[in-house]
């Protein structure tokens, strides 16, 4: 079973240009022969992620994306507007492939016993890149799957599982007894609630709309709270009395909602208050932004005492941080539990082709809750 | 020289009331006597800084101030906002008397040998409620000033030098080479100043206006930069390159300029950065609001990566985290530097009777650099 490596595949482009525009596109490029320590990989599922998609559009104005061509020669362009080119400074006219995660078969392998033995297999591979047909990558980036487990199955195995196992470990390390967590019914929402009921650790979910709060609730949740509630901030109050969280996890980025949910802890940690302090509650409360799904500014009214933080939380620096023993535990947790705690829901399954037209990208362009795509690399290819 | 225990005396006090209107008065209070290791301080001497002056003023709205009454019975009220009552509600109804830090003379001492040894000495106090006439304190709140140290010298011994040696402290503990400091032209900024040339510590002045400049440069202040200027954020990045500024200290608050400095620290990093990575530098950039002289909501534009920290910062904390030995070596500096790098300076000494007075309430409630006023409790009082 052990094919030749081929000699080249597609591979996913996104380049933003001097001129302002973003363009997306495809590349035909060489497969790597695998070095010993090394195996071929052809990719079979691999789901875009808003960590992907900052890569994809960077600030493009997706209101401006237009298609063109077909096949291999399909191309999507969209406008960058003016102010936002400072910030893509750093890669502009670099056509950079994309794709943080995926799954799929073991084709080819070096001549290591490491590399031979997952010949056939059915790995998943965090390395980047894997917007493609092929991927040659070292044996130590592969999680070889359960038997029977689809490359589907496998394809979101790292950047949801450890952000949502990340989170509960960082509770622990940082001295917090519970959580809050927005955009709550996400995918990596759905999990970090069956992460939270499995180890009794009380959650609050923040949603935004009636149907987000059925669903999490249908799993279970006993903490939901919508932002668009007239209520919200009495609600989210309560909520956070009931669990004591003092630590928050916030998708959304901008707007107001990091320092409600700070105002609110306050609140409800001077229910208990036995004097007055004008410098508020003497406990810590923390809101880690690790997303931007709001792109406007955050604003906050600093109404939640002294003892506050803000932050940016990212995986990759926590997963150094916490060590290499425990991103092993957490890695084993992932595969043993892969299609249980962390399955993943998809709108549906694209090719490369379609992955580049327009009316697709607007929509996993639209980062909306259940609209979470797979890329099948090499659907439709000949 | 051991006078009897003063009957009673002055204290000023701060009440908000249900109606919504706060009321500053004087009220006649006890003086207790002195237990075997207290002391009886005549207070001579007590600033008003800007953390007395959020509990001397709550939320009230100071164009709505009005004064009654004289001597004794000389009384200022203002009206506090309906929408800010709420954050009023852990004080609503209770006579609060004011004033974190302040020096005098002990005129009577308790039995022990450490309070008979500060007999006639002047010393300094951190132990609140300092806008009054006397204080029965504990032994351990004093520091006895170095022979001729007048009150007036002693009387900002903790707040200002200790906040500003917090801030190097904290600089050193969490790994960051240099510091940002607005509202620079302050009396804290100014002492920062001081002990960042001594201890050679790149800093980063941000002022507000050309004087303040000025009077920075005057002190050899190498980077002052004008958030007036219209070139502020390219002559912020310019130092920020120049210092490797990492951490700030901001006691504004409010608006755009937390975000900024940490936008203008992230373009500072990727001057240097090799290789693209949207999520930013990996470099951690922090800033501490430890005031908010601006009121306005905090607001910013998440344009500086994921490595990133906001949040408040409080001396009292700060020295408990740091430990007894830490905070004892950084009073013995403020002792040993209290007329050259910790020196004060004030718009002005006034009388308890002249700080309820409409028109000198204005003047310090302005908050404004340069306006720092001094109270002597005994002035002017029968």
């Amino acid at each position: 079973m052990n094919v030749d490596t081929p000699r080249d595949g597609l591979q996913l482009r996104s380049i933003v240009k001097d001129s302002g525009e973003l363009e997306l596109s495809l590349a035909r490029v060489a497969t790597p022969a695998p070095a010993a320590d090394e195996v071929v990989l052809r990719v079979e599922a691999t789901p875009i992620n808003p960590s992907d998609i900052g890569l994809l559009f960077g600030a493009a104005d997706l209101t401006t994306l237009a298609g063109s061509g077909s096949g291999e020669r399909t191309v999507a362009t969209a406008r960058i507007p003016d102010a936002a080119m400072k910030a893509m400074a750093g890669r502009l006219g670099q056509s950079m492939p994309v794709g943080n995660e995926g799954a799929g078969t073991v084709i080819a392998a070096g001549s290591g016993a490491a590399a031979q033995a997952l010949l056939g297999k059915t790995v998943a591979v965090l390395g980047g890149a894997m917007y493609s047909q092929f991927r040659t990558v070292k044996v130590e980036l592969c999680l070889p799957l359960p038997a029977g487990t689809s490359a589907a199955e496998g394809a979101s195995c790292f950047v949801n599982p450890l952000t949502a196992l990340g989170m509960t470990e960082t509770m622990r390390r940082e001295g917090h007894k519970a959580l809050v967590h927005t955009a709550a019914a996400s995918n990596l929402g759905q999990m970090l609630n069956r992460i939270c009921r499995a180890d009794g650790i009380g959650l609050v979910n923040i949603v935004r709309k009636p149907e987000q709060e059925a669903l999490l609730r249908e799993q279970g949740a006993r903490h939901v709270v919508s932002s668009a509630s007239p209520r919200f901030i009495d609600e989210l109050t309560e909520a956070l009395v009931a669990t004591g969280a003092t630590l928050a996890f916030d998708a959304i980025g901008g707007g107001k909602l990091a320092g409600q949910i700070l105002g609110a802890m306050e609140a409800a940690l001077n229910r208990s208050a036995k004097e007055y302090s004008r410098y508020g509650s003497t406990t810590h409360k923390q809101v880690y932004l690790y997303g931007g799904l709001d792109t406007r500014p955050t604003e906050f009214v600093r109404n939640f005492g002294m003892a506050w933080g803000m932050g940016g939380w990212l995986l990759f620096p926590f997963l150094q941080k916490a060590g290499a023993e425990t991103a092993a535990r957490l890695k084993q947790r992932v595969a043993a539990e892969l299609t249980t705690t962390f399955k993943s829901h998809y709108a549906g399954e694209i090719s490369l082709f379609e992955a580049l037209q327009a009316d697709t990208v607007a929509a996993y362009g639209a980062r909306a809750t259940g609209a979470k795509f797979l890329v099948n690399p090499n659907k439709g290819v000949a």
